[in-house]
């Protein structure tokens, strides 16, 4: 694959990884589930996307994993891919678009009855977004796409920057009586006892810190930790024991709120509460021996490269409000977001180019996208929820967290997401079927 | 302007030209049309594209023409552009495409009024492939595009090398008995007469040439001198006097053809015939003393530009045999043509990335453009020249030559221009209309 794309001073290429799948394929009416990868290891995300490996044999498809350049082992600078901008430069959204477009090119010359086969993209969250714009920027290469959490509204002005803590709490809210309020409360006592010596060393304890706090830069870190703990918590809110971002409970923010039922108690006692359900998060399987403020979620996901997508194209903004959330309040500083940017990685943030580039809302002269959002998933606050034209269809899960749908099946599974996988399942169906008709018209 | 809309290690900017006339927009229920500018001056692209003046009024339209990067005076990096591949590096047409997009929204942003009105793309030749292609890419930024003579199917195989000279060659053919075969026959007539030194000296006088022939490379690039001058010729057979390419008379193939009825005389006098008929093209003004073999074209086409371009993405096969056309046998030889390009710019042509990117002949997703092709324009082969969809449209002119549609209406238009023109106009308005019903609907 080339490295770059868009154009032709350097003609470097590198290995992109995929991940193929046969076993229930047919190469006369069958067809090719593709999936768009996102930042993480291919392998992680193949193991996490169950329905694909679910669907196959009713669609009589082949399944392929595409990994995304610059995360798993597709790296196009090898080990030097993040040390200098320069070899950063070829890390965007349209390089990987272009790479799918050229691998699909690619299986369909090699593989023998792959050529003339309807191709569906398919892919979550970031994966959703690349799978719904693949189909918008290559309808030539793919009859359709499902866009699972696909977040491609939260960017520029389309939504509000405070919708996704909104939902975040709200899911905490539901799940246990006084939890988002417990949560709430828990800023201001860890701000209390972070104000001397002693406070910040019981704070250190009682969190199982592996690094104990030293100063008010800790603190703050700290408290995006324990923010994006519970953001984790909301995405990964799956109503059965899995192991996406951490090994979790069913219902882990159930299981996380019952430690966070009282608001009202002294900020220690808070505190220990506090400990006890990042416990669940952090510890579920009990082999931690402390917490780590460092870490919030598996190493698949490739944080370097995002890290510096969001500092690119990916500009998404967030903020809070402390009124309708349950987190600290906090502005959305643009300026201060492209200067930490200028500072980790030597670029600045582009943040109308991604609504420029693929339509913000005004997407309604493409077809055949399903957009499925879970109503507990923060991402869907960014998603399409609305029906658009007859063939940009939104498909909404009450009980869905972060793309649940394409997870395997479970004995657990809420009525709502099989609904909505069969659903899917029968727009694909439709797309395959009005591929083939159209094929036979031609000939 | 940014240099670079698909990486972020530069930052740097330049300035786009672009040329505007609102005289007979209208704030309320108007349009803007935007000519997607082609390799070569904006301003000239201006001044020949009389059509969009023509409709300004009933279309309540305000007239745009944006300048390609890398052309006129839309330089990014000055005097320096063509100095060096690096500095090329960002021309193609996925960063012309952006740029477009990009000036529209700075447009729509600044203009008060503009924001909430329908854009339509036009263009001629590379120009309509642009606007098809920005149709294609950035639905979201214009309802339709009018692609005149855009032969956005002459890449990869989708078409055999050999169709545009078989047009060539069928317009001198219909131009006057024995035309075609004369020029057949003049191929001989050069290689025999070029075998000594005095028949050289006889060649460069015969033909006025500034400077002498001296060698068989100089004969070959004579050849292709006067090849090129047919081609031309068939380009901008149009029906009146005009002055695209060069000063030329009503219909100038017809004119041409009349020194060229004689395929049978002898070698010199056959060549005295050849040098009447190039002195048409050449020399209609009578200004010239002298015919200069290294100048086809006005000074307004950015060859440098196009030669980079059709260098790296813009790979048309051309290929003759001798007996569908009037040529000397020429094959297609990637190889060969991949080395100059080499040697030239240092970089190599990725012949199947353009259908890659823009979708060969599976482009039946897209809607709202329409197709417009002469039959006299060799380019036309390489054209769609029926409907692909009821919003995908074809429309042929029989006596057009390249975009004679978007040149400025002549009292010698030939009728079928006409219909041409009013049908574009037909479909222009209904966009424009769908457009501002879909705007009402929202509110």
């Amino acid at each position: 694959i080339k490295v770059d794309h868009f154009g032709f001073t350097t003609d470097k290429t590198f290995k992109q990884r995929y991940l193929l799948a046969d076993e229930h394929w047919k190469k006369d009416d069958g067809s090719i589930l593709f999936y768009t990868g996102n930042e993480g290891d291919i392998v992680w995300f193949c193991n996490n996307t169950g329905f694909m490996w679910d669907v196959a044999e009713e669609l009589k498809a082949m399944l392929v994993f595409a990994e995304h350049r610059y995360y798993g082992e597709s790296l196009p600078f090898g080990n030097d891919s993040f040390k200098d901008s320069r070899y950063l430069n070829y890390l965007t959204s349209e390089q990987a678009l272009a790479d799918f477009a050229v691998l699909i090119k690619y299986l369909k010359r090699t593989i023998p009855g792959a050529k003339n086969q309807p191709v569906i993209a398919l892919g979550g969250s970031y994966g959703g977004m690349l799978a719904a714009w693949f189909r918008m920027k290559y309808p030539h290469m793919v009859v359709g796409a499902l866009a699972a959490s696909a977040p491609i509204w939260h960017f520029g002005n389309l939504v509000p920057c405070g919708v996704f803590m909104k939902i975040v709490t709200e899911d905490f809210r539901k799940s246990g009586p006084n939890c988002s309020e417990t949560i709430h409360n828990s800023w201001g006592a860890i701000t209390r006892l972070a104000r001397t010596g002693s406070g910040l060393h019981w704070l250190s304890e009682a969190l199982h810190l592996c690094t104990p706090l030293r100063n008010s830069q800790d603190v703050q870190h700290l408290k995006g930790w324990i923010s994006e703990t519970w953001i984790n918590l909301a995405m990964v809110d799956y109503p059965y024991e899995s192991n996406f971002l951490q090994p979790l409970p069913a219902w882990p923010i159930k299981v996380v709120c019952k430690y966070l039922n009282n608001p009202s108690l002294s900020d220690a006692q808070l505190l220990e509460n506090i400990f006890q359900a990042l416990n669940i998060y952090y510890n579920y399987s009990g082999q931690a021996r402390c917490l780590n403020i460092s870490e919030t979620t598996t190493s698949n996901l490739g944080t370097q490269g995002w890290s510096y997508q969001a500092c690119t194209e990916m500009v998404m903004p967030f903020c809070t409000n402390g009124i309708d959330d349950m987190f600290e309040p906090r502005s959305w500083n643009f300026r201060e977001y492209s200067d930490d940017c200028f500072k980790q990685w030597g670029v600045r943030p582009r943040p109308t180019w991604i609504t420029t580039v693929y339509g913000g809302r005004n997407i309604s002269s493409h077809s055949n996208i399903v957009f499925s959002n879970g109503e507990l998933d923060p991402w869907s606050g960014g998603g399409v929820t609305k029906d658009i034209t007859d063939t940009l269809v939104a498909i909404t899960i009450p009980e869905g967290a972060h793309h649940l749908d394409l997870r395997a099946r479970n004995a657990f599974d809420p009525t709502t997401v099989l609904l909505a996988r069969s659903l899917e399942v029968r727009h694909m169906k439709q797309w395959i079927r009005d591929f083939y008709a159209s094929q036979r018209k031609k000939h």
